[in-house]
């Protein structure tokens, strides 16, 4: 049976959460196996846990807050609008992506996509 | 060459006026030859022009108000939150889908899948 909109939503927001300030193997954790991710939108799609370990790995240990701003689910799919902040000494870079996601039965993620490019970061 | 982020939006900005008060035909027109309508995401796949025109002549004939609230463009794709507000005797119906939608060359929409579920219509 395919997952509810409310075990979806759950796992948006736990990914959202954890982008914030989870670790790496937190994250893939939420991942079928065999989950591809594509980041942003047109680059090389990731196909393996140790890649998907490695692309989140980029943001441990980074001073980082995130929210999810608006989430449409349908046909066992999402898409949300969400924010991450990135504090550094630099300034404070905010990305505002809209993500794609698809959901095996247990709502574990089994491809993401995420909508941005440079001209979506800003600093402040 | 593919379409640019740019022209891309210009085509989301003009897909978001039309759905507000524009006719079939013009939204139709936006999309190119043998383009894919999914709305909403897990519903069948309209697939033909005449669907697309009987699909968007629903909206015909309501007073409608839209607005683009966020897109993102990535590859030649673009997923954009907006906001459709039907105003009738009964009330201000209003849902804010984010779709997806992918481009040729010529910014032409060839795919289009709306997210969005009963549970994001309110009624004002």
């Amino acid at each position: 049976m395919a997952a509810s909109n409310e075990r979806i939503r759950e796992v948006v927001e736990s990914y959202v959460s954890l982008v914030g300030d989870g670790t790496a193997a937190e994250i893939v954790d939420l991942f079928a196996e065999g989950a591809t991710l594509e980041d942003p939108v047109g680059s090389a799609v990731r196909t393996t846990r140790e890649e998907l370990l490695e692309f989140y790995g980029m943001l441990e240990g980074l001073q980082q807050e995130s929210r999810l701003v608006e989430c449409r689910i349908a046909g066992s799919e999402a898409a949300f609008h969400f924010e991450l902040r990135t504090i550094t000494d630099g300034g404070t870079f905010t990305l505002g992506p809209i993500d794609v996601m698809r959901f095996d039965d247990d709502a574990r993620i089994t491809s993401m996509r995420a909508f941005w490019s440079d001209e979506d970061m800003t600093i402040s």
